[in-house]
Order: structure tokens, then sequence, then C-alpha cells
């Protein structure tokens, strides 16, 4: 079965983007819930999504399990998955990990950029790992079938949670650091102990993480692609577009500071250059999924190894990791 | 001028405990607000002192600056002053410092036991220091006067915070590592840096961090108190005594594991003893403080030096600190 799963997504959600969903044919995307909100917040954002289901039933419909992403499939829409850039959501109380399960979050990152409670992010200068919460806060994820994301999370969390979850764990949007040295792509260590454990990286299209920025070719990052799984193998990987479409610039400010600074902070950006940039010309939105599906097949991946990368082995991921532990 | 100040307890305020601090002639007392408690859990404690400065106005009166220490004692009642034990009442906004300040907060610890957005605690296997938010919150913190107190929070996060604030910081409650070994108890190392940066620490009669626990002597404890002003200077020590008075066991288990983990954590308890430890017999309640002034001259302090360790020091930290930066 061929399926095309995006595993991350934070756009300006329209009735133009679930048209351009369709056409592109995606049957599921996992969309950011929350990047600093608190639990009242995250279930107002919840609340938000619970009015586009009832606004846009042809285009979209809440994805729970991977059964779910077939239903879409077949119904010609698009699954929608719930997911947190962050902990905060679950605040200092680890019964709201179930709670948030039940209200469908289905991935959470145990930090964004900073540190957490349970974990260092990528922007700290010193990275100490999974903290005494994290360890209990990753058992119970594990216990309900939330999926750990350690997407921005520092390499040394990363490793930690890796050996700490007893299921495997995501990072559904970054790169090879070995392919573009941004701070948030992944260490061929951290990617190779992903794969070992059963674990999924989405490759993401968002500029800042890319060769080239948006310069980027479509050829290069499907090079990229395929010279990872020749190293983590062609199971372990699947996209994690982050298209942020349509944002205004003060989302990525949001993004960047929430409420921890009264400075600004730039994160991937720069004073000089504050907003989203600009994304490359092969992928604008969820029309161009069939330009990756083409450009991976260019670069010499059969049949059966496109459709793993484009949606079939997150489909196996989801399958295996919703569910009770 | 001869004051009686305790720089930390968390009694189960009652009318009979107001009493026994009008006995002991306490003129200021700093009470623990939260624990655990988010914002508006923490609004609702803070509520409940309104109601009691309400019920008893001839024995307590809410302290905001050091001039009430001053008001208090001339009309032979107790000033109390608000603080937190961790930073969980400010969540992840740093907006909230100065809301906080301006609810009666003085004092907010970086971190309790464990990791925070700010710091890490004691108990955390690595303490990685200041996090990029703890940089921002010690400058806020600075700016309107909310004292930073790293009394549960690790070696490296303490010694990181006495550097990166610009004014003289607390740990209200512990002892020299040197004279009993206790994972909350501090090092030499910290203890000189505390005092050459003008800070202030408050010596601690919870049994754990007593030589010998609850059998430890008066004699031994105000050694303790001499030797160390030997080392760091007679005007940076205080007390803080830790009284928990008439809690119930369910309030240390509590402090201990809040809603972070689902397992039980015993702190510096055990399995085989998880509730409080007895008090010393000279430190029973808010009556003795005579007893630890005898002490004090018996192992040699002048009047001088009583003085200051009793209140004075304090009275002089509360005049620099509680106001703008």
């Amino acid at each position: 079965m061929n399926v095309t799963i995006d595993c991350l997504q934070y756009c300006n959600w329209s009735s133009s983007i679930f048209d351009q969903m369709a056409k592109g044919q995606l049957d599921a995307v996992h969309v950011t819930i929350c990047y600093h909100e608190d639990f009242r917040e995250t279930v107002e954002n919840m609340s938000q999504w619970h009015r586009l289901f009832e606004a846009y039933p042809e285009r979209i419909v809440h994805g729970r399990t991977s059964a779910d992403v077939i239903l879409a499939q077949q119904s010609q829409r698009t699954a929608v998955f719930f997911g947190f850039q962050n902990c905060s959501p679950i605040e200092s109380d680890i019964g709201l990990v179930e709670v948030c399960h039940q209200l469908g979050a289905r991935f959470m990152q145990l930090s964004y950029n900073n540190q957490s409670l349970l974990a260092s992010g990528c922007y700290e200068e010193v990275d100490s790992g999974i903290t005494r919460m994290g360890k209990q806060v990753i058992a119970e994820m594990n216990r309900v079938g939330l999926v750990v994301d350690m997407s921005h999370s520092g390499e040394r969390s990363t490793l930690e949670a890796i050996a700490a979850s007893a299921r495997p764990i995501a990072i559904t949007h970054a790169n090879p650091a070995s392919w573009h040295g941004a701070l948030r792509n992944k260490s061929d260590a951290v990617l190779k102990a992903l794969a070992e454990s059963g674990g999924m990286v989405g490759f993401s299209l968002y500029p800042h993480h890319l060769r080239d920025g948006s310069e980027c070719s479509l050829q290069s990052f499907c090079r990229m692609v395929a010279d990872t799984a020749d190293i983590i193998g062609i199971d372990h990987i699947g996209i994690g577009s982050d298209l942020c479409q349509d944002q205004p610039d003060s989302v990525v400010t949001w993004m960047r500071n929430g409420r921890w600074t009264r400075q600004t902070d730039f994160g991937e950006g720069s004073a000089a250059a504050p907003g989203f940039p600009a994304q490359p010309p092969w992928f604008q939105d969820n029309r161009d999924f069939p330009n990756i599906r083409l450009g991976l097949e260019e670069v010499g991946l059969d049949q059966d190894a496109v459709a793993a990368v484009m949606g079939g082995n997150w489909l196996a991921f989801f399958e295996k990791s919703f569910g009770p532990g």
C-alpha cells in the first residue's frame, strides 16, 4: 500500500491549504499543537482543531491510530495527528501525559530549544541529559503510547532518551548534521542509535535545515535521503517537512521567544533576517509531494524504497507506537 | 537594634504557632508559599495568608520591606515575608516575576530538588548550571527586587547564580557540608563565593541537615555557626530554621514528589522513615529562639555577633534586597 505521510507541519490552516493537501494526495500529517502553551492553552488549540474538523469534513479527519490513515486515504481525506513541540502542556504534572494522549496527542518533544523539566534543548550551552522527571515521564509516555520526539533536543539528551525509552522514539523533523551543520540537525551517532532502537527520523524541508538554505536543490535533498538510507537503513526514514505555510513572522518570533525572555532571541535566523525563510521552489506547499517522489526515483531509489520514505515507514511506526505499551 | 528573624519556616500555621512566635519574640519570618504549585495555586496560597492576616491582626502582619520588621517589633507582632521554594509559580512566563513581587514574594528558589526551567536541583545526577531562561529570570529578579534563593539547587547552579546575579543572593536554609555531609548542605566553596558577593546563608535546624540529626546538640550547632563565621565572616550568616511544625507527613511526601513522578521519592528520608524527623529538644518551636541566642553566647560570640546572627544580618539584607535594582 502506498501512502503519503508528512510527520511535521505547522501551517496557518485554511480551506486553501486543505485543498492543496488533497491535490498532493497527503494521507496523513502530524501537526504541531503547541510550542510554549500550557495545558489549558493547548486544550484551546485542540478545540480550534475540533472546529476545523467540523468545518472541513470532506478534507480532514482527526487521526488517532494508523488505521485512520487508511480510512483517510480511502475517503480521499487527510488524517491529522496532534503533537507537541515542547513538554509545556504537561506542566509539572505527570498525570497530564495520559490526559493529553486521551485528547489525541501522539508525539511530544521532551524539550524545545531550551532546557525543560525533562531534557535539554539544542540551544543550551550545557546538555545535562534526561532529568529525574524526564525518566518518569518517558516511562509514562511508553505506557500510554505517546511518542517521544527529540527533534529540538540536545545530543546527550537525545541519546539518553533513545536509551531510556522502552519503545522506539522519533526525530520528526531534522536532517543529518553531516549534510548541513545546523544546530538543529543530528549527528550520525544520534541517527544510528535512533535506527538501531527502531526509531524514525523525518527529513525536514525547512530552509535553515537544508544545505544551501532556500537554494537547496531537489537533487541535493534527495541524495541526502539516499545517503542516510545507506547509513541507517531505508526502514527508519521518512518526511517531516516542518512546513510553516502562510504564517506571519510573529509566529516564528513566538516559537523562539515564548515567554522565557525579555530580550529577542533570533534562533536560526538573525536580527537582519528575523522572519520565516522562503521555501525552495520545488517544495512550496502540500501539492509538491510528487516532486519529492520523483526526486527520490531520480537519485536511484526503487519503487519500494520511495514508498517507504514517502509514508510507508511512518505508517508502520504509527501502527506500533500509538497504543498502550 | 536587636531583631530576631527566621528566614525559612513552613509550619501548619495556627493561632497556637502565632502565640509561640510572640513568646519567642520573633520579629520576622520568611514563610514558604509553595513547593510545586503553579501560579494560580500559589495565588490561592497567598489568599489563605490574607485570611490569616485578617484573623490574627494582633500577631502577624504582611511584610514587604525591611521597615515592616521594625514596625512589627514595635507592635509586638511578627512580619511575615512570602517566598517560593521553586520557580513553579512563574511557570514559563518571565512576566510573572514582577507579578509575584507585587503580590509580596521576596525570595524565589531557582530550583527545588529537581531540574527546573532555570537551574538544576541538588538531587539531579548532572547539574548543568543556569539555563538560558535562568539568566533572563535572574536579571528580572534583580530588577524588581525578588531575591534569588539557591537552598535546594546543585553546586554548579549555585556558583553560576552567584556569578550571574547583579545583586547578592541567599541560601535561606542550609548548613555547611563540612559539618554534616547532607546532599542539601553547601560546600565551603559555595559559602565563600556567596559571602564574597554580599550574600547570606540561613542555618537550618531541620534534623536531616544537622550533624547527628535529631540528636544534634545545641553546642554542636552553635560551634558550627561560630566556625562558619570564622570562614566567611560574621556579616553573612543568620537563621533559616526550616521549621515545619505540626505538618502531617503527607506534606513532606508532597514536597518530595509533587506531581513529577508516579513512584515514591523519599528525598532525605527513606522507605523505613518516610515522615518528618523529630526536632532537637532545644528547638521544638518558635519559643526556642532564646536557646539559640544563649548557645551562641556560650560558644564565645559577643553581643554584637549574636545580634547579627539572630536577625541583624537578615534585616540589613532585606533592606538592600527588596526594592528595585
